[in-house]
């Protein structure tokens, strides 16, 4: 730390450190986050930005023993900012997390990645699965016997969210369905609930029975489809980028709607969400000038999505789940005949906030 | 409806209607909102899209009884479109949404509306309440004596949403506070977990004992503040709505971040969300070279939010509860001893889309 140089420049401090780079802190900066203004347990800033002058400067600043110390005229005694520190924290340069994990992107010849209960008791095993579940969007987990050791591995992970259809929904072939997954109807490909406000983040799909002919678990990765929708039809993927649509789900209780985009792309253009349910679309209300052409760049999504060189089918047994991406994984199933058998599935949703939450904490990265 | 007249033309049904208006209906359109291929209970669509070629034509059409009948070539039977469902959903006319309230501003000659427990216990006086809500962005509802009324009110509109804190968090002064609201410090003005991904709706503080010296309830409206920021600060504006900032906030369990610029505007560049908590902005790392412009900026906004001309004051006795959007409502309070006697607030979340579906639910809408 002894190679360290510095200089106060009236824009901020200027650091020179051994490696030849110089880095340029800000003296509202310095000041707004001195270390010591954190609550030492909330860890909340306590500092009050109107209580200096916007342009205040330090009295003098010197180094020692990693840190350098600045002499602030409003405060008694100087404020120390260590060196590696600051380093970590430099403007320009985002901290690191780890739950930003990129996304690989896959299609029919995926083998889905697959984890036993046992090996996920530990926090490495159910940190290294979530991992995967960043890259993938798709897990499978095994050896969840008991009808509530797929609630309880979500609660190791964060809250469940609740929804208008409950915290956690049963999925069995009904006389009254409010949801055609309530049926024993073949369901298409699609996300969950692109209607609300808030989408839920990540779906897990406890399967409890599958005695009966068919009911098979489809899955499809959307954003393989909306990459290669974006390669072959860029237009298309611009305007279903643009166009809000109206979705809907109602009952006698709720009236959930909301306006959004089929798809989310990032600044880059990349796709980040999908929602894709033709179920619950409303009826479409753009101009009819554009109608023509944004149900043809729908058909062309719609092709994608059913395109077989693009989906996996597997059978979901008694005690395995399936957890997925619910704005990037399109899920659904075979039909079943209900007479040959019991089908359950219960279901709940983690957010995405939580489960990320979950991966910084397991990676020891909430005191970083 | 005998004065309605239609034509088929080549990029779909052509509808006259007495007032003059022509309505352009497209073929693909019509065959994909068919009204009988929505399931009768579940309300689901259940066309499949790539089942008709995309410049499908009907066969003919005719009208009859206030209805259009159109022989499609792919279906045995005609499909029947009442003239008045096509008016009310032709393409470029969005649908009417009884949720949507327009919010009006105000400052500190505001007198908040209130409302008794006892005149919101029928379906009326719930609905006037929530739409006063979502104009005024704060309603204080009074009567709520038992400890346990002030959840039951909520539930009446919507599940209660969890986060970190629980789905129901007590507000008293804590020995061990993982958060600033568990101290007796003043709290400045500020908008809850804008560190979230799914920041919460609205927010319910249910007072049940304010027997301590100080601790009154402030209140300011975020969209007032930012409606005078963006007339007297144009540039300032758009650069707290143009850089995003991380917010963060850690415990030994969580570790909850997420980027997002403070201010959120329309396309027509109004505000419509504010994320406000200084306590939890982490460190920012913009480049270092707007870092001065960015804090010129937010302390542009801080100027204003800590402005005693657009801030009400009000002491919460017990039994009384107060309402308010959380991303456009600022919250805070003065600081109290608790030497003097017992201060508690119950608090809760409703998110949006619940409190928009009770909305709709209670104006008959969702059967529209």
């Amino acid at each position: 730390m002894t190679d360290f140089a510095f200089a106060l420049e009236p824009d901020g401090l200027l650091l020179h450190s051994p490696d030849g780079v110089s880095r340029r802190f800000p003296w509202l900066w310095l000041r707004d986050n001195e270390p010591a203004a954190f609550h030492p347990v909330t860890q909340e800033r306590s500092f009050d930005l109107l209580s200096v002058p916007p342009d205040i400067f330090p009295e003098r600043a010197e180094m020692r023993d990693g840190e350098i110390l600045i002499h602030w005229p409003d405060l008694p005694g100087p404020c120390a900012y260590r060196l590696d520190w600051l380093l970590a924290r430099a403007p320009g340069r985002r901290r690191p997390d780890p739950a930003d994990i990129a996304p690989v992107a896959w299609a029919d010849d995926h083998a889905v990645a697959r984890f036993e209960a046992a090996a996920l008791a530990g926090d490495e095993g159910l940190g290294r699965m979530l991992s995967q579940l960043k890259r993938d969007g798709l897990v499978v987990i095994g050896g969840l016997d008991g009808d509530e050791e797929g609630v309880a591995l979500g609660q190791r992970i964060g809250f469940l969210r609740e929804t208008n259809f409950g915290v956690i929904f049963e999925v069995v072939s009904r006389p009254d369905p409010n949801n055609q997954a309530y049926t024993h109807d073949e369901l298409g490909l699609h996300t969950d609930l692109p209607n609300q406000h808030l989408v839920p983040g990540y779906q897990f799909l406890h399967c409890l029975a599958n005695e009966a002919t068919g009911g098979d678990s489809v899955f499809a990765d959307g954003f393989r489809i909306l990459e290669d929708l974006r390669a072959a039809a860029p237009a298309a993927f611009r305007l279903l980028a643009e166009v809000d649509v109206p979705f809907r789900f109602r009952d006698r209780e709720t009236d959930l709607r909301i306006r959004r985009p089929l798809v989310e792309p990032d600044a880059a253009g990349r796709p980040v969400r999908l929602a894709f349910n033709p179920g619950i679309l409303d009826i479409v209300d753009m101009e009819s000038g554009i109608v023509g052409d944004w149900y043809r760049a729908y058909r062309s999504l719609k092709a994608l999505v059913d395109s077989h060189s693009r989906r996996l089918q597997l059978r979901l047994k008694s005690g395995e789940m399936a957890v997925f991406d619910n704005s990037r994984i399109l899920h659904g199933r075979t039909a079943f005949d209900p007479n040959t058998g019991r089908r359950r599935l219960r279901g709940y949703y983690i957010d995405r906030g939580e489960l990320d939450s979950r991966i910084r904490v397991l990676h020891g990265a909430q005191f970083e």
